[in-house]
């Protein structure tokens, strides 16, 4: 349900500076591109993304966001009634991809693009403020529950992805799809964004085709747990599922 | 090298309150079991572990952590000379097994058991004060030099583990061994410390079975950095290492 709230939004944040530019979904409804429209939703994105960075999300003011934009706080208000809203507009302003589902018709090429979004997040020079103060504040309940929600969202093309190769038979019924996901973006988050170290696409492919291997051979099918470690099948056929297994 | 600073010295925190008992490797050189040495050597481990989840490392005092321990501050000085060598064994008297690598025969069953010591110290009221803490003040270079120290003494029972494993045949030569360090421990520490959902042991199985069925098929041999994907051989047979392969 409530996936990596551990890092907080994190294909998103990127941080101390400046914001890329928006996309389309910005939040920016209706703005025509080069307009006037679209040239606010990219300041305030830009601004908020600074302060978020600066002043973590429980003392984010949309006053001090507009301000820093140059526009009116109404004009904030009228886009993102909430300081909620406007949060997940300017995460979701630093991905690339829009958010959609790559569709290739292969799982190991969807997942490619996939991490190769949240590589592109971390190189921007933006990424690692905002992920540290918003770590920092996850224990608060309303992070918490924010952290929660942007990952319903952010995870959605990685589920999309791994429902179709599911269906298309390229992975078992039954794979724990959340697990999948945490397995491939957890020790490139732990990379990118904690041990800030440059992560090349030799160790994207190693991530995923590992991940993907087992995932297809049924390692992420979960058996009913056993309390002794049941010398397992860790070879080809499917975890079994078979109860009198334990 | 330097592993996973991103959990810093991870399996060992454990925080807000008492630690449990220390291990022998505690630092307590030659304290018999139960004599007063022992029983000074548990109070520091408490204490110590008490005030860095409060104060973190930065800010962590040998003085106050003598005071809270009731033991004069020269008695911490003559056993433990530095801050970092205070932490470190704090951190290690919080992890079962003495910080020994397990030696079933069994790859899959030497990583099970690691993850269960990490599954152990994250049961521990004493755990995400550490951990939060420490996360925080990571970006200090004083910390992320001591969590990288930590990092070499806390992943070596791991690397023990792997590289019996390609000794025996059972990882093929060339696997990226931090990496698939890293693929196992980040998924579980972010549930374990980050999330703090509980892990039972059919996700811990299914953690080790996924990567080290990709790993055993050569998932985690790092192949040239290519900058587009090569549609692969994410089935079977080893990854090549081929440099015509590109």
């Amino acid at each position: 349900m409530t996936q990596s709230v551990a890092e907080p939004c994190l294909d998103d944040p990127s941080t101390t500076q400046p914001a890329p530019a928006p996309r389309r979904r910005t939040g920016a409804r209706g703005a025509r591109p080069g307009g006037r429209s679209e040239r606010v939703v990219r300041a305030v994105m830009h601004a908020a993304a600074a302060e978020l960075a600066r002043a973590g999300y429980m003392a984010l003011r949309i006053e001090d966001v507009a301000a820093l934009a140059g526009v009116n706080k109404t004009t904030v208000y009228r886009r993102w009634p909430t300081k909620a809203e406007l949060v997940k507009a300017t995460l979701r302003s630093l991905v690339d991809g829009d958010g959609e589902a790559p569709d290739t018709g292969s799982l190991r090429l969807d997942l490619l693009e996939l991490v190769r979004r949240i590589v592109a997040v971390a190189s921007m020079p933006v990424g690692h403020g905002i992920y540290r103060v918003l770590l920092a504040e996850l224990h608060l309940p309303e992070v918490e529950a924010f952290a929660r929600a942007c990952d319903d969202e952010r995870f959605a093309p990685w589920r999309e992805v791994l429902e179709r190769a599911v269906a298309r038979g390229e992975l078992p019924p039954g794979s724990d799809l959340r697990l999948i996901i945490e397995m491939i973006r957890s020790p490139l988050a732990l990379r990118l964004f904690q041990l800030r170290e440059p992560v090349d696409d030799s160790v994207l492919q190693a991530v995923v085709d590992t991940v993907l291997f087992g995932a297809k051979n049924g390692g992420a099918v979960l058996r009913a747990a056993s309390p002794g470690p049941p010398e397992p099948p860790a070879t080809a056929a499917p975890a079994p599922r078979d109860p009198a297994h334990r």
